[in-house]
């Protein structure tokens, strides 16, 4: 293969027209497919019917401790449900409360209370002038959209192989009180598939935050989403390492089963120090009686223990690892070697990040839009949407069937060389 | 029976020197009895057994419109949801948002909101020097326990037999701006058990705010919690009352199916006009991705449709309404006559709300208390815990079985007599 950026502008001509009548022809054949969100496919769902046995109308709703999980109480949830959830986290259950069905949700409320009621004693955020919060970048539109809303000024931090660039964390969090964060995704990172070394996780837990109020928010989502039996990113436990440093306040751990059981229909927890975990209990006790606790024993009963959930995923992973070795494929033969895009390959979670030359994210998702191919839209993955580069896209190929996976990454391909030629055109 | 306040001095001892008798008698029993919180009873929550099986290994989970009920998505909840809960609030399902298990956590997260957010675009009321909702009393504990936390100041609003003292209202709501709302319980009020009349409900509608961003928070948490099948409780409906009025935008109807199905673990809703709506959803699509749309279908496949709840709800009368006549019976014959207590006699709802002579409730509180008996702490129904009265002690006879429920009542009386001749005795 011959990289682009070394063909002549007659060469490149003769591409376009090539490339342009594919991409005409794809448009033809008025596809409609979606590699749009992090969404598990309908196997992955069939596969979990039994779930829907686990209560029955003979079961038993009492708890391993006695509560009738059909009545009011147990705000921080049934025990056997934060044992559950605080294996998965590596925490003690003490440490855990378990929510309702998204972690999205756990975290958007952590700021919302930090904003009008501070944190565990702070100035409430709102009352300040600014507050800010560190993004590593590309990193996961729904976080930097939590922090957007609330007028929070969001800071990009370079993502690297190993985690975000920690001389800059450092840096910033270490000498300005106004950072109060920053959004994490520590293990299998949406969208770069990276894992945080140990060395990264070493180094946030030795911060030393010029804000009290400062947190790491730890989203370990994608934390038992194994491609792989035999290759597999391990995780140093942040909690941990906090405690050894004497920063044991300084991390919300956010966990959820909504891609291991059902997207909207799962569990969360908030895994966090003790002093923390009081302060938010004083909080949510006025916000809600409790979350759900048959849909907490459903989970408990479900999978008896993190064991359970580990053979689970393992189901998972037979399912999502030919999508994504076919996405490295596809990339690989198509692309490899033209110079005109870089991907990652992850071990684990949900997505694949493509970054295409300069300047051409947004055209080539746009072009996919209109060949019926949707697309996380570019820049999604940078706060406030502006990807200063233009150039990553995040790739999700775990919902559609592997045929129409197929088919979208034809059209992906296709779009991304039509895309570079008329750059490398319109440059000359 | 003669009234306690006509009795002597030396007929006061007398009988105090009995009473104490029969409270120590009590105490000794060493009871654990519950009348403190609106909760089912185990026989109601036994008869749902059917319940879990609505969804099981061989259901189809796609909704009426082919939603993957699996899967994320639908963040205004599935349509034949939105229409269930319609149907009950008595609004169109356009109005509607079906939210996650608890309508406290949705008027919680709707307070919420208005203070970092505003409401519609008004000023955020974390902005302002001061925000105040007026609170009829007696009411209900969580409510005022919300806009306390908020540090929202709150204005005491006596409740009549028709209620809230709508010139009260009036007077505040048109010509305070600082006024943003109301805490309504409108039918079988918390804890007072009457219904809110026509006229008070049209005098609502006709509000004429100082504050555009003033709402009415509607929570009609007992719309179909009959005790009776030919003694119901009528509630005008607000909505279309305050559209009539040019004021669609005032209320936000709360309801939830906590005390139809389970509390913890049913569905929650909120109806309101399609500008409010529009507003919330746009501030909610960052809060979540969607709630628990598999509740949701279980909900629907259940109940069939709104008959299908007020047909439940007839066998749920059946359970209550001997508890309700139980504690009416016992008061009336114990305390009947003698002028240190009145109570109310609902025709639905979950409690019974007594007032005692004027200072006295907390020491009968403590007393039961002391007996075994728990009930809602005195000052409850008041914002800030603080009844200028001393007076007003919520009963909640659903969720001890009906004997204990005897007992509960038993030693109820002997603390209110007691408490009573010892302050008659004191005030001489």
């Amino acid at each position: 293969m011959k990289e682009y950026s070394s063909l002549s502008k007659e060469e490149l001509i003769e591409l376009q027209k090539k490339l342009n009548a594919e991409y005409e022809d794809a448009k033809g054949k008025g596809l409609k497919l979606n590699m749009a969100r992090g969404l598990p496919g309908a196997e992955q769902l069939d596969m979990e019917a039994d779930f829907f046995n686990t209560l029955n109308p003979n079961s038993n709703f009492k708890s391993d401790a006695g509560i009738d999980c059909r009545n009011y109480g147990e705000l921080l949830g049934i025990q056997e449900a934060r044992k559950l959830m605080a294996d998965m986290m590596s925490i003690s259950p003490d440490n855990v409360i378990v929510f309702g069905n998204s972690s999205l949700n756990i975290m958007y409320d952590t700021v919302c209370r930090s904003m009008i009621l501070g944190v565990c004693g702070s100035t409430p955020w709102c009352k300040l002038d600014k507050v800010k919060f560190l993004c590593p970048v590309p990193g996961y539109d729904r976080h930097f959209a939590i922090t957007e809303q609330f007028g929070i000024e969001m800071i990009n931090i370079p993502m690297k192989a190993d985690g975000p660039d920690m001389d800059m964390v450092e840096e910033f969090v270490n000498n300005d009180p106004a950072v109060k964060g920053i959004w994490c995704v520590p293990k299998y990172a949406n969208p770069t598939g990276i894992t945080y070394s140990d060395e990264v996780v070493k180094r946030f837990a030795k911060l030393k935050p010029a804000a009290k109020d400062f947190r790491i928010y730890w989203d370990n989502a994608y934390n038992v989403h194994h491609l792989y039996d035999n290759n597999q990113d391990d995780l140093l436990e942040i909690f941990a390492e906090c405690q050894k440093n004497g920063n044991e306040d300084m991390v919300y751990k956010f966990c959820s089963t909504s891609k291991i059981t059902f997207p909207g229909s799962g569990i969360a927890a908030l895994g966090t120090s003790k002093k923390n975990l009081d302060f938010i209990k004083s909080v949510i006790t006025i916000q809600t009686i409790g979350h759900d606790k048959l849909n907490q024993l459903r989970h408990v009963r479900y999978f008896k223990n993190f064991d359970g959930i580990k053979a689970h995923m393992k189901k998972h992973a037979a399912i999502l690892r030919p999508k994504f070795e076919l996405v490295h494929e596809k990339l690989e033969k198509e692309l490899g070697g033209l110079g005109i895009g870089s991907w990652s390959n992850p071990h684990g979670g949900y997505f694949v990040s493509f970054n295409s030359m300069d300047g051409c994210a947004k055209t080539i998702v746009g072009m996919c839009k209109e060949a019926g191919v949707n697309m996380t839209g570019a820049g999604a993955t940078y706060p406030y949407k502006k990807d200063p580069f233009d150039s990553n896209i995040r790739i999700a190929p775990t919902f559609p069937p592997i045929e129409e996976l197929s088919q979208a990454l034809d059209i992906f391909v296709i779009c991304v060389k039509l895309a570079s030629v008329n750059k490398l055109l319109e440059d000359m």
